[in-house]
């Protein structure tokens, strides 16, 4: 434990309870491992109800966790987790026993598996597809060092769409290490599949090829004089044999991996054996492990995809909690949905792309809606910029809802594909700022300043719900490309207008004139700078001006010269970093046209390190960009 | 003809002369077919060799160009050319004949297929693996709106490795839209291929399933009672037909394409009878085809790396032209490579990486010298960098040396594989700022804005080519993640230290002193500003402070304080985009510390737009950001 505070609080009973070392897996019989594996369900049950997390996928490699830990040694040994949904019994066998209860919450037990926190946590992750790249450069180490332990990556077959996890295959098939891949199929990704891939992996065995080869081996088989009925009886016989043979590992040995599988991934005695096979092969080899999502928990069976990443929950029951407070009030992506819904109605050019969340980015109602008009094209997020491109080329509308984490794999598409030809192609990025208990991995705190700087693009940070309609309808009216950001989590209630408003873009609005201190914000912060400035004009008497200036780029520009104008001190705050973000333009603008002569700026906003993990209202508070910090910033500006 | 200035003056002769549309080609007979194709390599040839380009791949697609236009209807057919360094004879045949001796000149015919050039150019292109997604998009776009038309895409081998085309390839297959995938395979890339699908698609043929295959085929028919040898010997006769069988075609129809070919890429009648075939086909097609790069050119022929993309040349011998002046000088690219194996002998620990460029790094002598510690990735730049992360935690010391441009599609592996874990992998950025002749697609003009805002990474410029062994000197000795650009071109002949500098991060160098006025720059406009400066100060007499800022981040913040507070103006420049560039960081540490005050700030760099393509001088000049441009700047602020 490196990290992480230490509390004895949830010191573990049972088999858990007597690990000191995960060596100490090694040592416990068949019967032990079933026992041990029922208290990791049992463990990983208890927390995520708590404190929310990724249940289905952790509860999916329970026996295969336990299998690892019983036939390798991770002090020697390297293993990377794809996108660590799937961790906790690793941490739970890792040393975090103690602790895990701390799971997600400041401070506590990541929900990814961080270098920083375990020297068995050998790589960081948070976004898909990156184990085997991660995995064939250590195997490399290794092999320069002449050291000989193992390198594994264990990659969910949704995963195993992304492009990143093909160029990773590739090259460890062309190097031809020694590497262990452990595919752990449970047949549905976060959502379901997508992609040819898919299918093959499946294993529906009606593809071209396969009918194909049975007609050939008919052909071959008949043409051989003197064997007739009998042969052809054997070579029908063989059918299932021969799909075996072909799919799926074929597909990994055209990769030139040495293919083993399909095992059953909740036999630990299977799984035992296929690693002990495993280690006597000098080269790559692709394990095919089949998991079920959920598995052990009824309710998260039955419903992998709400169990996969989930709040908190009734153990007993899989209900969710209920809660008194803001939970009413609909989501930014909620917002979206069934924006995009009443706008795809009236224009039949509008698409909506989604690279595997249709439930997280809101999609799922357009799905419905309008299915031939909508693509989810896998954790995808390259070729969903691309896709969208080209769509746009024949005068379609699409809506490309990624999260702003993710739309980072998308940056040279975005530039090259999208905006270099300057195409209507209208980016939807959820979960921008601080998304709370996910982490680093996951904040989307660099959107702005990976999106400013690119011509042509037009980007709109809408203040509450409502404007977020008004911004994609604007969007939809611009000729060009447009970005559009905006937070997790529930707006404030304002009511959404019949008709969103098409604004001018490069247009704010002023919420309040006051005198001598502007704050200029946007996005989720602008609604808590105007609580706070109306908090400080209560408490002293002196009215702020409060300027959500909506548009990122092109900016304000007029309105913010006469602010600056007419202004002694600016205070600008954004959910961003504060390097290359929103303030930074306003700087920008304002040294450019010579208006920041006899100016008191102040910034607010993501300062230049990675953020933790944490309640949102946590990490805003840390920050100083929730309504208690900006007034505090306020009256320091008025002193 | 959209953007493009018509000229008169290169109206060419022959077939080519008498086309005045692309449909004129569907009249020629087998024989003009023929002689259209050897009138389009000479004029491919004569223009590169007078303007220089991408030779050996235009030369390898003429008779496929000829093909497609002869059997295709593009006014409603749709074709996307993968990456573009194919789409000469495309330009030729499309209403670009008589301008093509502008190619690649300022003004002049691009050098990739660009939307605004031409009708027939339908989707612009220039980083590689982009068109089967794009393509698919039109092909949605065409489905939705009931047409029939074609839709193509035309991806070369080494494109075809990119994580991109995959993820596009995979959607396609799931999708099941009519679309025709050409594979162009001239058995290596821009440089030689890299992975796996490489050698399968080499038709190396003795990978482990194929010989698994005929041991289980010999199983099969050695266990029916009574057929003994013969059969035997009619399975093994028969292995030549199996073979071609699995390979290529099966990896592909795993993905639900249809396979067709191989078909010879040089003869049009085969090209056109497979391109009939296709046409009847309503589902994914991948039509593979051979060809050679740069056919009918023996100097290409012989030696089509060097041909890939070339300067100027003698179109007889294909011997470079001799131009006297600064390419004598060294290139920061040979510069860096020889700098990089130097260090490589003292210290084991380093590793080089490249993205299928080792001659366009100069990675290339390092790969001879250190093969065990190269490697080539092939066109995978998210692998490239998730790969070095691999490394690096194992305490090697990873230089991922890719252009600037391309390393836009590593930006999420630099945050959350990278940066985030803080490892200490070098990111060498090569051919940043305006590169010249590529244009847009190539030009590197964004990499200060994508990088800056990223924590923990460190960002070095070195304003001359012994700087630049300096500043890989300080990020070896810096234990953490650092970039480090550098531009295209030659240096200024500046000696290199016996042994490299290494300077505390964070600081800078005064190449002048003086007062009021204080030029701050990186990079590569440090030496045009101090030559500027020199020219302004003999002409007016004032001396102006000039200081190479060197570090970008973290700046030079002691320095950059003491000038701001010891002068009355400052400029600011840098060969980046201004927006979220270095100035701008400059901006934003100087208002943090309420050093702005009193202080005029001017900018100079790339402004909010896509540069087209020109003369790296030229769009310099244009920019204002050559000796001349700063000069006049730096006078009109000295009144």
């Amino acid at each position: 434990m490196r990290d992480v505070c230490m509390t004895g609080s949830g010191m573990p009973k049972g088999l858990l309870g007597t690990i000191r070392s995960p060596r100490d897996v090694q040592s416990f019989d068949a019967v032990q491992l079933e026992q041990l594996a029922a208290e990791l369900r049992q463990a990983i049950i208890q927390a995520v109800s708590h404190n929310g997390g990724h249940l289905a996928p952790s509860l999916g490699v329970v026996e295969l966790t336990v299998a690892m830990l019983s036939c390798f040694n991770f002090e020697e040994d390297k293993v990377v987790w794809d996108v660590g949904h799937q961790a906790y019994a690793w941490k739970l066998l890792t040393g975090r026993s103690d602790c895990f209860h701390t799971l997600r919450t400041k401070g506590g037990v990541s929900g990814f598996p961080k270098m920083s926190e375990s020297p068995y946590d050998h790589f960081g992750v948070g976004h898909s597809s990156t184990s085997i790249s991660a995995a064939l450069g250590m195997a490399m180490a290794r092999d320069l060092a002449c050291a000989k332990h193992e390198v594994m990556a264990v990659i969910g077959d949704g995963s195993m769409t992304a492009g990143l996890a093909f160029e990773g295959l590739n090259q460890a098939g062309h190097m031809d290490r020694k590497l262990l891949v452990i595919l752990n199929d449970n047949e549905m990704s976060i959502s379901r599949n997508v992609g040819a891939l898919s299918h093959f992996l499946s294993r529906n065995l009606s593809s071209r090829w396969v009918r194909r080869f049975k007609k050939d081996v008919e052909t071959v088989l008949g043409s051989v004089p003197g064997i007739g009925e009998e042969m052809l009886n054997y070579a029908k016989r063989s059918e299932h044999s021969l799909k075996s043979f072909f799919t799926p590992g074929m597909l990994f040995e055209a990769f030139h991996f040495n293919y083993m599988g399909p095992v059953n991934g909740h036999s630990i005695k299977d799984l035992q054996r296929a690693f002990e096979l495993c280690k006597e092969l000098d080269e790559p080899v692709l394990l095919h492990v089949m998991t079920q999502k959920g598995k052990g928990y009824p309710p998260a069976e039955s419903n992998p995809t709400y169990f996969h990443g989930v709040g908190q929950f009734e153990p007993e029951t899989g209900q969710a909690k209920k809660f008194a407070a803001l939970s009413n009030l609909p989501s930014y992506t909620d917002v979206f949905g069934s924006a995009l819904c009443r706008m795809a109605r009236a224009d039949k050019r509008i698409i909506a792309i989604t690279a595997a969340m249709p439930e997280g980015t809101g999609t799922a109602c357009f799905a419905e809606q309008f299915p031939e008009r909508f693509v989810d094209v896998g954790i995808c997020e390259q070729h969903a910029v691309t896709f969208a491109a080209g769509l746009a080329t024949q005068g379609l509308r699409p809506f490309v809802a990624i999260y702003s984490t993710f739309l980072q794999r998308s940056y040279d598409q975005i530039v090259h594909d999208v905006c270099l030809q300057n195409l209507p192609v209208v980016f939807c990025l959820d979960r921008c700022g601080l998304v709370g208990e996910d982490g680093p991995t996951h904040h989307g705190v660099f959107d702005l300043s990976y999106l400013r700087h690119i011509p042509n693009l037009v980007v709109l940070v809408p203040g509450n719900e409502s404007e977020l309609a008004d911004c994609m309808a604007t969007a939809l009216a611009h000729n060009g490309p447009v970005a559009i950001r905006y937070p997790r989590g529930a707006g404030y209630g304002v009511p959404l207008r019949a008709m969103p408003l098409i604004f001018p873009i490069g247009t704010g609005e002023v919420l309040e004139q006051g005198s001598k201190v502007a704050v200029v914000v946007v996005g989720s912060r602008v609604h808590p700078a105007l609580e706070a400035s109306r908090e400080v004009a209560a408490q002293t008497g002196v009215q702020v001006t409060v300027f959500n200036a909506r548009c990122v780029k092109p900016l304000p520009e007029q309105q913010l010269l006469e602010i600056a104008r007419s202004h002694e001190k600016l205070l600008l705050i954004e959910e961003n970093a504060l390097i290359g973000g929103f303030s930074s333009g306003v700087l920008e603008f304002l040294a450019d046209n010579d208006a920041l002569n006899g100016l008191t700026v102040r910034r607010l906003g993501v300062p230049d390190a990675f953020v933790e993990h944490g309640l949102q209202k946590e990490l805003r508070a840390m920050l100083g960009i929730d309504k208690c910090g900006i007034a505090a910033t306020l009256r320091s500006m008025l002193e």
